[in-house]
Formats: C-alpha cells, structure tokens, sequence
C-alpha cells in the first residue's frame, strides 16, 4: 500500500490553469472534452479569470512537498432560501494526478472541502458523481457522503 | 385531466420570499426543515438578499394569469475549467403549488432554466433529486436529462 501524502490546499492560481486542466483531461470521461494544447486555449483562462473572480467559488490545488501540483478541486457556495436560508457547498471538478493516488490526496481535499463549506454556514455539501465511477462513491461514502439523490444531467 | 396553465416567468422579490417557503415547506422532504412562522424568520430575508445580489444566481417564480405565485426555481450558473472553461447551470429548489400541479408549470420553468442556461453560455445543465422522488425522476427524463449520476450529499 502507498504511503500517505501530506498536501497543502491553495487557492489555484492562473500558471496552475495548465496542470489542472491536464488532470481534467487525463479521464476516461474526461478526455474526449478538453483541449489539452500548447499553448492552452484561451477558453480556460478566461474560464478561470470569472471563477477566481467570485467570492463565492474556490478552486483549489493540492500541492505536496516539493511544491508539485498533485490535485484539484472546485468548491461552489450556493446561497438559497431552502433549509432556512442556508447555503449548500457544491463539490465538483476533484481530480488527483494519476502517479499520486491511494495516497490520502482526494482525501485531504474533500475534507478541506466540507470544512471550508462548514466554516461559511451551510448545512449541505452535495456533488454529483458519474454511474461509472463506483470506486468514487466508495470513496465519498467513506468520508461520510450518503447517495441520496439522483445526479440528472442535460448536455448541449 | 387537467388544462395546462401558462405562467410567465420572472425574477423573485422580497416580498415572494414567503409564499416561497410556503411551497419549501409543502413537501414530504421540506417540511421537517423549514420554518414557515409569521413573521417569517429574518434568515430567509439575509438569503434572498445575498442570492438576489448574486449575478450568478436567479431566483425565479412562476406567476399565473391572476398574478398568484404558483411556483418557484432557482438557477446557478457556475464557471468552471472543465468543459473547455464551459459554466454549468445547476437547477434547484423546484416547486410547484399543491393545487397547480401536473398543468404544465413545472416544465414551463424548467424549460425556462435550461434555455436560459443555453443563453449564458452553459453547455450542461445538472441536478439532483432525491432517490424517492421517482415522479420528479420521469418529469425530467421526459425533459431530456438523464440519470447519469448518482447525486452525494452530506447534512451537518
């Protein structure tokens, strides 16, 4: 088994664009919509400019020891009047790279992820997880995630 | 069966926040979690107040010929990386008055959400709702989405 590695969670910024957009791609359902390209298309930085823009959308980097970019994750604070008014956190987007998992990372995000979500007053975390991928919902049932909810998606 | 009902669809005021939580509150699954009391309690105010100043967020209501509030949506357009930095939209909060339904208002506002999401540029359109709600299920199938994803969610 892998040992554990420790990350730092930082706030993304614009020079991250390229490597998480490279963990984006590097999916079986991810591959065949992203543009992995040198240089990168304008689409994504311009993506990440409204983004980081708003106060209340965290993308985040998960960074190891050597200052390497090992992991991604989007956290989106949703206002709303259900609940009495509280905000839902939105997960969505978490990736790790591939040389680096089993090792604790989606781990270390996804808990920074409902502690931050917490901190700002909402009483829900939710996130949408493809059918396919069974070892993810394992995952998130572990940390405490129930698959409560049908995930319905429409795609232009 | 019952004549389909045309609604016009337009942003929510402060004063429909209470007819809203009215319709959070008629629901198998909402009414364990709200607080319809009169006044109602300043926390749904502070709500509508930072979602309605969110140009992210569109809080919307279904208005009938009369001018009754007979539904309620909430919209959220969220930038993102994935999808060549494509938002996405994420439909939430959708209810129908018990004495309006199966007329057609849910899909108006539905219809409503995914055209608007189209507008701004969104490329998917995503949900969730919960495994027991196998009626809201069909509803949106019917509408074009799919179960494609099983929707997580954790309550603090």
């Amino acid at each position: 088994m892998a040992m554990t590695c420790s990350v730092t969670i930082r706030r993304a910024r614009r020079d991250d664009v390229g490597i998480i957009v490279g963990m984006l791609a590097d999916d079986p359902l991810g591959s065949a919509r992203e543009r992995l390209e040198d240089p990168l298309p304008p689409c994504y930085f311009r993506a990440f400019e409204a983004l980081d823009a708003d106060p209340n959308i965290r993308l985040v980097v998960a960074q190891d020891g050597e200052g390497a970019v090992v992991g991604c994750l989007q956290l989106c604070i949703l206002p709303g009047l259900s609940s009495q008014g509280a905000s839902r956190g939105l997960i969505e987007d978490v990736r790790v790279a591939t040389h680096c998992r089993s090792r604790g990372i989606g781990e270390q995000m996804v808990q920074w992820a409902v502690a931050e979500a917490h901190t700002r007053g909402c009483k829900l975390v939710e996130l949408l997880t493809h059918q396919s991928r069974v070892d993810a919902q394992r995952f998130y049932k572990r940390l405490g995630f129930q698959p409560s909810h049908v995930g319905m998606t429409l795609r232009f």
